[in-house]
């Protein structure tokens, strides 16, 4: 058996899965689709925070991300709020594309792939 | 030269390489497009099957999924058929989205990266 | 701290990252907008080439690609191009969909993941 750490295993997917060193997020969707896009996009990376930090990384070893925006003239709002939240020195690879969501009042979708931070003796 | 075990390779691309323990599948579509957003979700999975199984894997290695649907409204339907297909806490990180594929009859595509199940001695 | 090697580091995104043997790379858009998809697909692909041979890698080595297009019926003038670079032998598994870019004039977007070809000794 390959050695696959899953974190909130639900019934249908999973938040994160690590394997060989690397973390994979499932795409990251805001809670609360109220907010406007810069609200949505700072819930998001809080997930994000979140998530890696459980998976025992952060956000200066992200090692690619994938941003689904509803509309892509949103991007210079998203932008303004990554660019305060991505560490200087560390910012990754990134991809953004314009695509619908599974739900119509996502407007951001955030999918990060990252290292682990410390490597666990297993 | 870095080990890298390519299968199905065509002239343009191949369905899958293998690389570090690492599997990663090409975007995966219906043969049979005239089936509805059911019947493609299984043939997709069933062939995400057997190029797993090819790997050296299978549906439990599942480190992220990709799914790109043609129709966003389908996903309840999709959802059906994955639901049935994912091994109970095995289930992967997936990020699911809209957008049109190659061909206008393709109602799905699915990307896969898995991790080898049994890591061979090179 | 996990072994990471980021390249081109701007303020919002690096161009690639490389870690345990893996190099990301950041999606590539033209520089050149007033290209056809012909000239916008050969751009990017020699963008491609580029970061690869900085990260220690060609096109050979590459595990996956992503390629969107605004418009999938682009997609048979791309593959021209496409075919015409994708070494024999080595072919990745690919996926292509259609979805709108960072900037209308861009016809294609190209995201690559790839193996280094050489392992160094850190």
């Amino acid at each position: 058996m390959a050695n696959i750490q899953r974190f909130h295993v639900g019934p249908r997917l999973s938040e994160a899965a690590v394997h060989n060193g690397t973390i994979y997020l499932a795409g990251q969707v805001p809670d609360d689709t109220s907010l406007d896009i810069r609200g949505q996009t700072a819930q998001v990376l809080a997930m994000v925070d979140r998530l890696l930090a459980e998976a025992g990384s952060d956000k200066s070893h992200i090692l690619m991300t994938q941003i689904f925006l509803r509309d892509i003239t949103d991007i210079d709002a998203m932008n303004e709020v990554w660019d305060a939240w991505i560490p200087q020195g560390h910012t990754p690879p990134r991809a953004t594309v314009q695509a619908a969501m599974a739900k119509v009042a996502y407007k951001i979708e955030i999918v990060v792939t990252a290292a682990v931070a410390t490597v666990a003796t297993t």
